[in-house]
């Protein structure tokens, strides 16, 4: 099995979990960021040129949670971090996947495009934290749930806080010491804060978040 | 089984799909754009106050490619339009249909975004169009492979293909006639042009893009 990635958003999820999950395998790690994956030979595995992507035997898979749900299915076989596709919670996972994939990505991807490329034009920043927060707010108000969820799904930690706590990982990595930081961020959001602390506790995710 | 939703490019996925494949089923309609979808009662739902939702028994689903994923493993049992989870083109499946909901849909409301609220600013705009071309060029070269592939994956009619069309669609009905659509679409991707001709000659898609 081979992992084509770098330590970005996106590229971290496969990363992180291969790594938490000690299954065996390859990566090749591009030097970030790069023109290399807009040469034909990686369009070829993966062809708009995004990272990351797998290759494990016959498989090539591009879209990082869909490969998250993969290696889940194939090498996470005791559900240690995901749900069998028997068990409701199962649905819940691939839903919140595709939230973090979605509007999570989206709004912290439209605020980094604004502070690239239109840094003074304050009515499109104020959409993008507008956007951000109602995400964040998504999160907070999942995470309350009965006094306070320890996990998004279920009472473990799985593939989905990963997703999260990745994307959560590069708003910081990307907006600290920045306008584009959210300021008070433990105060507004105090159980994300929370859950996010507990994350950086699994066994394996913060050297997870060092991999390059 | 209840589902929420409106006549638009996320709406339409499982209201398309439930309609071919006939699962009996209850629609909940909104009038479109309608602020009820920020009422108390919806977001208990559906936390972010977006369309579509299902309502299946204990189940209760949000995201429009979660769902059809759900409908297709749950409803679709013979596999007429999806790939059973032990098929290898499951897994291709998974990936186009992340790739629906993140670059393409991206590039699409990206563009329709500054359609309304920078409708003059002629660097965004291109910026826009040039995420949208790039996702029709990878859209373009997979229906290009083997000399012209019918669908998007493996050989029959599937979710991938309803996800795609549906988005492809949507852009139409926002962009038609604005300096937002797409010129000489048939010249520059033949093959999506030919495909989603083929997708309009499924049994029940017409009928479906008519429900309102």
């Amino acid at each position: 099995m081979k992992l084509y990635t770098a330590p970005t958003g996106n590229g971290r999820k496969p990363l992180i979990f291969l790594h938490i999950l000690g299954v065996p395998h390859e990566v090749h790690m591009f030097d970030w960021p790069t023109k290399e994956i807009k040469q034909e030979w990686y369009l070829e595995l993966n062809p708009h040129g995004l990272i990351p992507t797998l290759v494990d035997g016959d498989i090539t898979l591009c879209e990082s949670n869909a490969i998250l749900q993969y290696i889940a299915d194939k090498y996470d076989t005791e559900n240690k971090f995901s749900f069998g596709s028997e068990d409701p919670l199962y649905w819940q996972a691939q839903r919140w996947l595709y939230y973090q994939a979605t509007q999570f990505s989206n709004a912290l991807s439209g605020l980094l495009f604004y502070k690239k490329f239109r840094p003074d034009d304050a009515g499109l920043i104020e959409k993008g934290f507008d956007q951000l927060y109602k995400v964040y707010g998504v999160l907070e108000k999942q995470l309350a749930k009965d006094g306070g969820k320890k996990w998004f799904v279920g009472d473990k930690f799985t593939v989905v806080d990963l997703a999260f706590a990745v994307g959560h990982y590069r708003r910081i990595e990307k907006t600290k010491g920045s306008k584009f930081d959210i300021p008070d961020f433990e105060k507004k959001y105090p159980n994300v804060d929370r859950w996010y602390n507990d994350v950086l506790a699994i066994d394996g995710i913060k050297e997870g978040f060092e991999l390059k």
